[in-house]
Order: structure tokens, then C-alpha cells, then sequence
């Protein structure tokens, strides 16, 4: 039997942990295994793409467990009430091949996304930094904030999105976590004074959010929706101003905003950084862009603390899909056994933990 | 909500539909999907390798539906109780990029392997094939035999394993089906007098299931067992005498027989045969080889009918693996609504169809 956490389970995790702790956590698991980063078997991902969007798997191994992760980026899917961005994944033991966790990865992405933003600001970010730009404010956009301030303490946040809808979503849901928020009236409104920028906007368009002029001496740029090919925010003479690190740089320079430079131009991957192996911020002028795209790792990490906290909480169910047949070479011999008879076990006691 | 259809659920079906009905209709599909071949978006599977086997991630799509499957190769996972291959797969829409179907695949695998092994044989062997050596009589010999008469009608098999069990096993379980079976006493006896032979044997290492002298004129080798880098079956001799027919060559070339040739070896790929862009046999003396491994939209075409079958019987359940907000931007307030209090719904009423 496989172990399966869906959404109300994940739900239940999340309340009984809290979103900041967990964050936190999560921070944790993520910052170890960049650590042990040339450990892992590494690919970028395979990508199917559509005129409606892009289906992916990403797959990561450190040689004990094997992770994907199935995502779609489907930018118009909002405007019929379904998820940009929705996802499952799958732990399983390198040993056997067995699966040993699925899961809903809808959620457990936002939380991971945001917590290897925070992780990484918390190398590269001035330690003084105290506001945060938000743009775009979607799915994605409470997670960015909790994390920052699980992490680093940012408790102001100046936030913008063109659609004034997002704006007040954002609002409603942030009304009671005690944050300062600044309504902004433009995205260079949003930025003024700001110590860190986080863009998260979601159209698969190369969008100029940040223009060269917008971004200042010693900000911290957290760039994480520019994420598939002809998807970017900044302007490129940013990228040029600023030191760029990126997660893996094979994926990155064909998903990332780093997509409009050579393909020789200069960047750092984060794992060199928190090993200490390649310097981070060096002056309080420097401009840092972590040009984030999401990688499979991650998603290896946040499977694996899923995985240690579900032992511990036992949210979650069982799933009978693979088959166990008593001899494994036997497998015909499964379907000689006369199937249950009564359709009573598929409406739920089969799924009893 | 996605479907799910577990172990439990596959027996019920095959249950009512008949093993060899169901390997009939199952070759429908495939046959279909071979026709148009050329409209699949088709990449090589991705593979993790470690020292205890391999695990794949084998996507394919038409640009209406994506399929992959998950399925592992780990030869030693017999030994201590566990199947050697195990797979689950998944079926999602292109135009959303959601998850429509989620289906255990160790059984589906199995049907599906042998549904391929005998349409390709309905095009290659000789059309008065009466006689099928089986060698190799694991988890997947079962489901060859029955594929065979099924599609070609082929009622005698001539058995060889070299381990008794395996035989064992064999005949009990086919002790009804209404073959005639000669228990063979080595590989040679086996394929005395075959007209088609199936080798389906499970090491991983280049091996001499059968040697050159042993494959005479006229027949049609069904070879499914050399189907990953270093696991082969046949004499190279054997390729060079015969005409070699595979699924995906740019997969073939380092998965099956055909690694121990030349990158330049002639093949032909059987969709084209199919389709009769290409011949398959031409004499009654010709020697025609299936250099089967397995390609992903063979899964898809098996996603593809289980689907269709399922909304007909509803031998399924639900799966709460994507989060779905009324708002769809707005999946921070998911975790805002309080959770379920109790666990009740973890244990089974979720999960009502």
C-alpha cells in the first residue's frame, strides 16, 4: 500500500503545524539537501507543451530516494475557475522502486516555492532588510509573504498587481496575520524603498515589470515568476547591473529570466553559496536577482519533510495501487482470485489507514 | 477530483470483462494509436539507474491527452517478495493540464505488453502460426499466452523456465484455460517445431536465451525480454538473419536487442507496417524479430481504455489530489477555512465516487 495525503489532509497538517513554523521547517529540509546538492541525480525537466500550456516531471534522485513531481503551467486556466499551476508528486525508495508517498502538490509547491525564495534571500538579502515589494499577488503571494518573515523578519509589505480583485484578495486573506501592508498604486510605487522585490506575476508573456530605472543599489531581487521559455519580468540591463544565482543553471538559462542573455552569461547556483563554496552578497550596494524557476530537489525536499511529518501526524490514507500478489512472479494469479464481489469496499473501506 | 483506479478496482474490471475479450479490445486501441503514430508527441523515457535497477518515467500525448507512466526494473525484488516491475499510471487533459485518471499499471502492463506483442505478431508471423515457444514463465507469461490465442488464435505452447517453480506456476494457473501445453525440457525442446517464440525472461545481463542454431526459417521471435541497457536475450546472429521490426528506434537502440548492433542497423519501426507504409513479412521462409521494450503511448492507448471502460462499469473511486478553491488565485484561503476537525473523513468518506 502506498501512503497518500490529499488536499484535506494537507489542510490538516498545515493547522496543526501552522504556515510560518512549517516554513520554517520546511526552510530546514530544503537548505540540507542544497548542502548535499552534487549528491543528487539531476535533470532539467521534461516539458509538453501546448498552445494551452505546459504538463511537467521532475524527477530527483539522491541514490536512496527517487521524486517527481507532475505540474502544469496552464496561464488561462484562472479565467475557467481551475489552478495555473496544479500538481501531485510521488516518493518512492531507489531499493525496490516501490512508491512509498503520493501526493496533492498544489499546496506543498506554494509552500516550497516560498520557502527556497525566503531560504535564499536569507543568504543573499541585506541583513538589515526590513520592506518587501510584492508584485503580482496570486496564488502565490501569501505564501512569499509568510515565508520572508518566518525567515528574515520582513514584516512591511508595499503590494501591487494590475488587477485591483488580486489586490483585495490579498488583503482579505493578510487582514489578521499583523503584517504593515502598503496598498501601492503601481509597481514603481510598490518598490520604492524597499529592500527586497519579490515578482510573481503570471502571464506566460516577456513582460517588463522591473525596468532598469525601478531597480536600486543594494536590493535584493527575488525574481520567481519569469519560469518557462517566454515567460520573464525584468529587463534585461538588470540582469546586467546585478549578480544573478539561479537554481540550476541548465534549466535555468532555458526557463528563467536569464533566457534573454548569451548563453555564457555569468551566474552563481545557490547550493555553491550555501555551502559557502561561492560568495553571496559582498557590499550593502551590490544588487542580488535570484532568478528563480523552481527545481526538482525542491520538490524532493519538501516530500521528504511531508514524508517525516506524516509519520508523525498520520494525516493521511492508504492507496492499493500497486499490486502485491503473495508470489510477485505470480502475478496472473491475481486475477484467478475471485474479485470482491460487492462494490462496498470501493466507496471507501479498502482506504482505511 | 481525479479518478482512481486501484488494484481492487482493475480485478473487478478485467473480472467482468474477460482476460482475453479485454486483451482483444485492449489491441483495438493500440492498433488505433499506432495508426496515427506520427501525431504523438514522443520523447525517450527518462531513467534513474542505480546499482538495485532502474525507475522510468515514460510520458507520451496527442495533443488532447497526456499520459505517463511510473514503473520501475529491479530484478532482485523477487527475491524478497516484491514484483519486479510495478507501474501506475496517469491520464490528464492537454487543455487544462488536470489529471483526469490515476490507475495502478502493474496489471495494465502486463495486458498491455501481451495485447502489443500479439497485434504486432498478427502482422509478422506467418498467418498459419499454430505453435508458440514460451521461455520464460515469470509475472508476464500468462498474459502472452492468452494475448496470442486471443489475437492469432495460437493454442499450443511449448513451456521452458529454468527454474520448476516458475513452471510450476505456469501450469497451475493455465490448468483450465484450455491450452495444450508441452512442458519443455530445456529452450531448445521449447522451440522445436514453433511456428511464433516468445522469450520473456527476466535477468538483467546479456545472456543466450536463444543461440543462432536455434531459430530456424519462417519464424516470428516475440523477443520482450531484453528491454533495458545491458539486458539482452538473443545471439547477435540471430538479428542479422532475420528482419528487425521495433517501437521507437531512438529507445531501441539502447534498450533492446538491438544494443548489441550497430547504431546503423537496419529497422523498421511497426507503426509503419501498421499503416502499410512499410512491409512486414514477404516470404514464409523470412525470419521476423519484434525487438519489443515497451513504449509510453502503448501505456497511453492502455490509459485510454481503461478510461473508457471505467465510465462505462464505475469500477473507480475519487482522489482529493488537486486543490480546487472557488477562487482559483486564491489558494492561500484553502488554508485559511478551518480543516476538517475529526479524522473521519481521512478513513473513508472522502473518497465516496
Amino acid at each position: 500500500m502506498v501512503r497518500y495525503i490529499g488536499v484535506e489532509n494537507i489542510r490538516r497538517l498545515i493547522a496543526e503545524i501552522g504556515v510560518e513554523p512549517l516554513l520554517t521547517e520546511l526552510a530546514g529540509y530544503l537548505e540540507a539537501d542544497f548542502r548535499r546538492w552534487p549528491a543528487f541525480d539531476k535533470a532539467p525537466r521534461y516539458a509538453s507543451h501546448s498552445p494551452s500550456g505546459v504538463i511537467e516531471l521532475m524527477p530527483a534522485s539522491d541514490g536512496e530516494e527517487f521524486a517527481f513531481k507532475y505540474v502544469n503551467g496552464h496561464p488561462k486556466n484562472a479565467g475557467v475557475g481551475l489552478q495555473t499551476v496544479a500538481a501531485f508528486g510521488l516518493l518512492s525508495d531507489v531499493g525496490t522502486g516501490y512508491p512509498l508517498l503520493l501526493s496533492e502538490m498544489t499546496i506543498l509547491t506554494a509552500l516550497r516555492t516560498a520557502a527556497t525564495s525566503a531560504l535564499v534571500a536569507k543568504y543573499l538579502a541585506r541583513p538589515d532588510s526590513r520592506t518587501m515589494a510584492l508584485i503580482g499577488l496570486g496564488a502565490q503571494s501569501e505564501f512569499q509573504a509568510l515565508a520572508f518573515r518566518a525567515l528574515l523578519g520582513i514584516n512591511e509589505l508595499r503590494v501591487w498587481d494590475v488587477d485591483p480583485a488580486a489586490t483585495n484578495k490579498f488583503q482579505a486573506n493578510m487582514a489578521e496575520q499583523g503584517f504593515c501592508i502598503h496598498s501601492a498604486s503601481s509597481a514603481a510605487d510598490a518598490v520604492l524603498k524597499s529592500d527586497v522585490i519579490t515578482t510573481i506575476t503570471a502571464d506566460k508573456v516577456k513582460a517588463t515589470i522591473l525596468s532598469d530605472n525601478m531597480v536600486g543599489a543594494g536590493i535584493h531581487l527575488n525574481a520567481v515568476g519569469g519560469d518557462c521559455p517566454g515567460k520573464t519580468e525584468l529587463a534585461p540591463r538588470i540582469l546586467e547591473r546585478g549578480d544573478v544565482f539561479v537554481e540550476f543553471s541548465e534549466q535555468t538559462r532555458v526557463e528563467g529570466e536569464i533566457q534573454q542573455m548569451a548563453p555564457d552569461f555569468p551566474v552563481t547556483e545557490v547550493w555553491r553559496v550555501i555551502t559557502g563554496e561561492a560568495a553571496g552578497r559582498t557590499s550593502n550596494d551590490q544588487i542580488t536577482i535570484f532568478d528563480s524557476v523552481g527545481f526538482a530537489i525542491e520538490d524532493f525536499s519538501a516530500l521528504r519533510y511531508l514524508r517525516d511529518k506524516v509519520t508523525e501526524t498520520g494525516y493521511s490514507t492508504e492507496l492499493d495501487l500497486i499490486a502485491d500478489p503473495k508470489n510477485p512472479r505470480d502475478l496472473f494469479g491475481l486475477l484467478l482470485r475471485p474479485p470482491p464481489l460487492s462494490q462496498v469496499a470501493a466507496h471507501g473501506s479498502e482506504f482505511a489507514s
